[in-house]
């Protein structure tokens, strides 16, 4: 029996008609669907889709194991993820060797700092696998500003407010546009970095981008706490006629 | 009579089925559809939406004027492009102010570098205005390459090759992943760049991505002319489990 395919689906920030036209076929079509979240959470990319699915939809959530107590650079965080990635892996291998093609859920875009990418790089060159990019979030977010993010020669740098606080201080200081993901509890340390390059006054931060529940502020006027979702923003102020 | 209203809408990368739903519905309906091109050619928004549309759409191509001779810095050169955006404007404004609804085709994201912005500046806040984002060009790029762009916290850098060489070369080297666009004949300079940098041989470039005519080489493999559209893309090595 031939394989099934694999299908990483960018389904974009999260409202559905902000989903592709292919992303919306498949995910319509789809007989497995796999998505990961938090444990005891229904998930936020599986929330993007309430509504689309087959009656018939067989559904593998993979659940992230808690890993909240043990420090990114300790090698057990490691074990433990690689672990887990391994028999998520196992299971859709499982599948697609009895010829189901099994479409996976990937918030924004897959291969921007996404998870489908620890199943891709397992996966790749022993099963087929298609992706389909996506709307990022952060073209969500940008949008939700209403202010473009780049103009003319605008150098856009894109960080993760989990690096340490003077390497967040020398890239704010040394870019026009800024975008900074995987916020949450990393704020403090992203507002002192900004102040201190700064650009505090120029940040804006969304919540939420694109969603029912979603909020654009100033981040100087923005409460002390914010979702891990949540995009801070510096619009690049370029060249223009 | 209440103003017409002007919808800046994504169109992705090439594919029509990486369309939005949301940004084709507005395509498919749209009675006045506008969009930029290159003098004496079909333009490349346009032939993305070939064989969507109304058989009675009113279309407004909007031709850049000859700049070709003249350096960017030159005064003349803000000049022309002011008078040509503010010609645009006033041709849309009069439309919406006879009630109808405009639809802009963007290449891309709206806001990520787009010629909208022009337009958007200079109507915002005197007709409603409506941004949908899109599936960036890079994003197309990226997947097309077969790899993740950027994992754990790698740093991605946004760079147009129209900057100088020296900022070229300090941006390239201080970056993890890379995304460099507006190439054309800047691409000589682009790689003295990369190769000052020590990073020539991690680059890729994709021409016409997500279309038929895509491809996707090493750079040090690609011929010395590239269309204006292609991405070079390095890609990030971050953590991964």
């Amino acid at each position: 029996m031939s394989s099934g395919t694999l299908y990483g689906v960018g389904l974009g920030p999260g409202a559905q008609d902000l989903m592709s036209l292919r992303a919306d076929r498949l995910v319509r079509g789809a007989r497995h669907l796999a998505y990961f979240r938090k444990a005891g959470r229904k998930g936020q990319a599986r929330a993007i889709v309430e509504g689309m699915l087959r009656p018939d939809v067989v559904e593998f959530p993979m659940e992230y194991p808690v890993t909240t107590e043990i420090p990114l650079d300790d090698p057990r965080y490691n074990e433990i993820l690689a672990a887990f990635y391994a028999q998520c892996t196992a299971h859709l291998r499982a599948l697609m060797a009895q010829g189901a093609d099994v479409v996976v859920l990937c918030e924004g875009d897959p291969f921007f700092y996404g998870s489908f990418m620890h199943l891709y790089t397992r996966l790749r060159g022993s099963v087929p696998i298609e992706v389909v990019p996506g709307i990022t979030g952060m073209s969500g977010a940008w949008t939700a500003t209403g202010q473009p993010i780049t103009w003319g020669d605008d150098v856009l740098t894109v960080l993760m407010a989990t690096l340490p606080e003077e390497v967040l201080r020398e890239k704010i200081a040394n870019t026009d546009a800024l975008v900074v993901m995987k916020i949450g509890r990393n704020l403090p340390k992203l507002k002192r970095a900004l102040a201190q390059a700064g650009r505090l006054d120029d940040a804006w931060i969304v919540e939420y981008a694109q969603m029912p529940r979603q909020r654009v502020m100033r981040l100087s006027e923005a409460e002390a706490v914010t979702p891990y979702f949540s995009i801070v923003l510096i619009h690049g102020q370029g060249r223009r006629p």
